[in-house]
């Protein structure tokens, strides 16, 4: 499997998968209505760096990174991801989440922090700590889960300069 | 002094005002060399509720009113605050602060969230813990401060319907 820069030849299937993720309405806050342009102003809107991971070219995951606050915050990215339903336990999101972090560090960010992991999708928040990050807030109810209702997400945030002693 | 919407017509007190504030780079992430433009975007973007404070037609501090994340994460507001630098001290970062909780609650919000406020603009810190704001997260060194260096910033969250029991 290789991880690449997305290109608009990728997009029907980021499309394909974001619209299967955003569909269940439990792990990302578009409604599982969000349409073809919101998928693509998401995953190729301006100053976004959108990657693929492409197994013999069927995309099988994405992520996307870019600074989490402009100017005086823009020293800590941001990234998103998304693994097609179809491929989870395979080690996707953990492959893709790692070279994200390369990233990240290669493009100069200090630091990478996480808005909005809801914290019923379980199998985010434990690659998320597996992969070096700390919950450093806890966000009451902001999440209307399509079948639990409204449940906490967390914010998730870890440094990239391994040597800097936080 | 009369809290109002913000119209066209108040944009160069607007400008004048963020600029001042935006200058000293210790509590917002816009560069000092944020432009009109940037300014614009920000006050009166698409789904923006800006709101002024007018004292006999002299604009003395503004706020703005969104939604903190779209569709699923639409019930909570987010909302910013500027206050002249020259007007301070007159309670009128409080009778903004009072004036959005209200507006919010009218509007069907849920909740209130603020996602960076400066660790060391601790004049806004008490203000938001007085209006009922907790601190949900603290963001380490998210914000390059122009005389402190790199700071943290604080999640500051409270509900609105003070009879939910949260």
């Amino acid at each position: 499997m290789l991880i690449r820069k997305a290109t608009e030849k990728d997009f029907e299937s980021i499309w394909a998968i974001f619209h299967a993720v955003v569909a269940k309405g439990d792990t990302y806050v578009f409604s599982p209505q969000a349409t073809r342009d919101d998928a693509h102003d998401y995953w190729f809107g301006p100053g976004v760096r959108a990657y693929v991971a492409d197994a013999d070219g069927a995309i099988l995951g994405m992520y996307k990174l870019i600074p989490n606050q402009r100017d005086l915050g823009a020293h800590v990215a941001n990234a998103s991801f998304m693994v097609s339903p179809a491929a989870h336990g395979r080690g996707i999101g953990e492959a893709l989440g790692r070279h994200c972090i390369d990233e990240a560090r290669k493009a100069g960010f200090d630091a990478m922090q996480f808005n909005f992991v809801v914290s019923t999708n379980t199998g985010a928040v434990a690659l998320w700590k597996k992969l070096g990050f700390k919950i450093v807030g806890t966000l009451p109810k902001v999440f209307r889960h399509q079948t639990l209702g409204l449940v906490d997400a967390y914010v998730m945030h870890r440094f990239l300069n391994d040597s800097c002693g936080c």
